[in-house]
């Protein structure tokens, strides 16, 4: 999915949204942050759907790890076993997926190699975005948060020097709190900011937590830019 | 001080704010905030001397306390002693002064008992200002931060319940990482936003931690105001 505007600005920057899991790359809060992207500040917004997610099959091992995640939140036990091998086997394969689209998304007159790309999204798109982040040099500020932490997260945490945000929900009943400050403190950027409010990532006041952090870290006339 | 629009708006709002520690109410950074408050949105800002500070002479006993954490400061020794029991004096004084603020600052016919108040100010501002704001239900809106927490500081963050940002220096070699999660974790505010940001209270990076707090809470067309 690419949203554009009806008349963009040579070199509009690019925002990569990623879905959380279970989503689609059609997902209403997806939909509504991309519009807001394009008519609030002229950017080009695009998302794809996980492998297994939205438009795309899941495999048999893919369905085995879901099945055993929603086991263990119905069971009441900690989903940290079944999302640390599903999260990590999908970040494997969507890196890959999102860097090819990066390359095409650069071959469209409208955008071509001099915007400025950004990356957002919480959860899984966290999961997937932070390995990216760490790998292509092509994205140059990003918006993560309430992401399950394992190994592979807080070492690629540490290789991200770009400008970002981190969304942390407070008392989220899956998603530890100290293993959130713990990827925000590992985090390579100089600049870097920790978001927290109240409640779990389901309900995320984005309203509160604007910054306009892409139209800052992004937009074409910056003096570093 | 008072800093007002030229015409101002009827039931413009009003930010009191608070100094640092060995500032003053003529700060560098407290007057750019106000003309901010004044300029952007149109509220009034107003701000007090905390005791011995400013114009107020220090007392022996004031004096002493300030001896002692610039003694600790330079041994590299803990500010916790003698900043908890200066700061909590300062406190206990300063919260009537500033009570006493505000009944003057309504008699005025352009602020009034209509304007929404808020309250904005970190280290010594939010040693005050969180036993001010816990006390005086006439301010609905608050931004603290970077403070030393006792069980004072504690026991007036359970007592608020305004919507309030907090903001956390992440690598302040003299104000604790964790007190200051505990005194965020501690606010009875069902909205609250922790804004944490790397190195010291010293350089609070104040462009990118905007949220437009207080045009947002303070707002006199506010649906619930």
């Amino acid at each position: 999915m690419l949203w554009s505007p009806t008349s963009p600005a040579p070199g509009a920057a690019l925002v990569l949204l990623g879905h959380g899991g279970g989503l689609h790359k059609r997902s209403a809060g997806l939909v509504s942050r991309a519009q807001a992207l394009v008519t609030r500040y002229g950017f080009h917004a695009a998302a794809i759907d996980a492998p297994g997610h939205g438009e795309r099959p899941r495999s048999t091992t893919d369905q085995q790890w879901v099945d055993s995640m929603l086991a263990a939140r119905a069971a009441g036990e900690s989903l940290a076993p079944s999302i640390t091998a599903y999260n990590g086997s999908l970040a494997e394969r969507a890196v890959p997926e999102w860097q090819a689209t990066i390359d095409a998304l650069q071959t469209l007159p409208e955008i071509g190699t001099t915007s400025s790309i950004g990356y957002s999204g919480m959860t899984l798109a966290s999961a997937i975005g932070i390995p990216l982040v760490a790998t292509d040099s092509r994205i140059t500020a990003a918006i993560f948060g309430g992401v399950f932490v394992y190994d592979a997260i807080l070492d690629a945490a540490r290789k991200i020097t770009v400008p970002l945000e981190f969304l942390l929900p407070w008392d989220d009943p899956e998603i530890d709190r100290d293993s959130g400050l713990a990827v925000f403190d590992a985090f390579g950027s100089a600049e870097k900011t920790l978001l927290a409010f109240p409640g779990s990532h389901f309900r995320v006041p984005a309203g509160r937590l604007d910054t306009r952090f892409f139209p800052r870290e992004l937009a074409s006339d910056r003096p570093e830019a």
